[in-house]
């Protein structure tokens, strides 16, 4: 039985779920408030010592942070962890992509806006706002030739860059110039046991 | 025979060229320029649409960028990378780790400071460098009751962590408070076959 600190408007915890459930695994889940500071309070910093969601509680007892890291500890040996090592590297380059170009900009502005309530006008939302669109027309050349971003089978490569991307119209940013990237995300949301963030 | 386009001052290239050298792998060295623009030029674009450097080319002419995930990819199968599943994802873990919060805070400092010719006063550098030392505790605190990141030997993350640690001091920082951090550095520096960032 995994455990899960957990946060209903996080798209990093949202691809652990996502994740558990098409993986048929029960999970308890524990809500975080991620803007009151409880999660760099010393509680929570023995789990996580970044202070951030989502965290897995393993059946032994131990930790585990960074949404990508857990994919891909829940994902080895599914079909959802490409079997070719080259594959995997690819899936792995794409999930730094994510974590490094991708969240910080496309997250962090629909954090700010939608949760927070700030101007897109605000510091330093502006720049963030043109990172996000150039990671979004990144996938979308990269959707141009392909159906997903490790090779030929939906990973989580592809849970990893839908989580923020299927909710980036919260933060104010327009898919219409992306049809690629549109057609992956209704693939991505046909796969088997799909559930919403909101789930 | 790989082909690496590379950069001398960059830490997340260094990453490569430490593992090859360790794993005896010969390596055409492309040397980029990562402060005219040319990794946004178009010729580059095609081998990493995100136009950073490292970009490994591989023998059969196809391209893997993101320094952790060519790691992870040389790495496997060697002592480099763990055996057990949760030590790999607890690799991971540090490795993502290392992509948010270490190199856009260390790296970027030491970039500007070193080799642009900023002061620290100048925006965004006084977050980064905060950023920086709350990374920095992070890794003291893990590193006081371990000897390295992932389970108890030497593995990639280490290499991941050790690139921009190791030159922090050229953006600036002190990394005098952090004991069990410099004992580290000293036995990433001991492990066989080290070479240098400058080598």
């Amino acid at each position: 039985m995994y455990r899960l600190y957990d946060s209903a408007i996080s798209g990093n915890a949202y691809k652990v779920r996502l994740l558990l459930h098409k993986l048929s695994l029960p999970v308890e889940r524990i809500e975080m408030n991620v803007d009151d500071g409880s999660t760099r309070q010393a509680g929570f910093l023995a789990r996580n010592p970044v202070g951030q969601v989502p965290v897995l509680e393993l059946g032994d007892g131990s930790f585990l942070a960074q949404s990508n890291a857990i994919l891909v500890y829940l994902a080895e040996g599914t079909r959802f962890w490409p079997s070719d090592r080259l594959t995997r590297a690819r899936g792995l380059q794409w999930m730094f992509f994510e974590q490094y170009n991708h969240e910080p900009t496309i997250a962090v502005v629909r954090h700010c806006i939608a949760h927070l309530g700030w101007t897109a006008d605000r510091e330093p939302l502006p720049g963030k706002i043109a990172g996000g669109y150039r990671a979004l027309g990144i996938m979308d050349d990269h959707l141009k030739t392909h159906d997903f971003f490790a090779g030929r089978s939906f990973s989580v490569a592809d849970i990893a860059l839908y989580a923020y991307t299927h909710v980036a119209d919260e933060g104010g940013f327009d898919l219409t110039p992306y049809p690629a990237l549109r057609a992956w995300l209704k693939r991505v949301s046909e796969d088997d046991r799909h559930i919403a963030i909101t789930a």
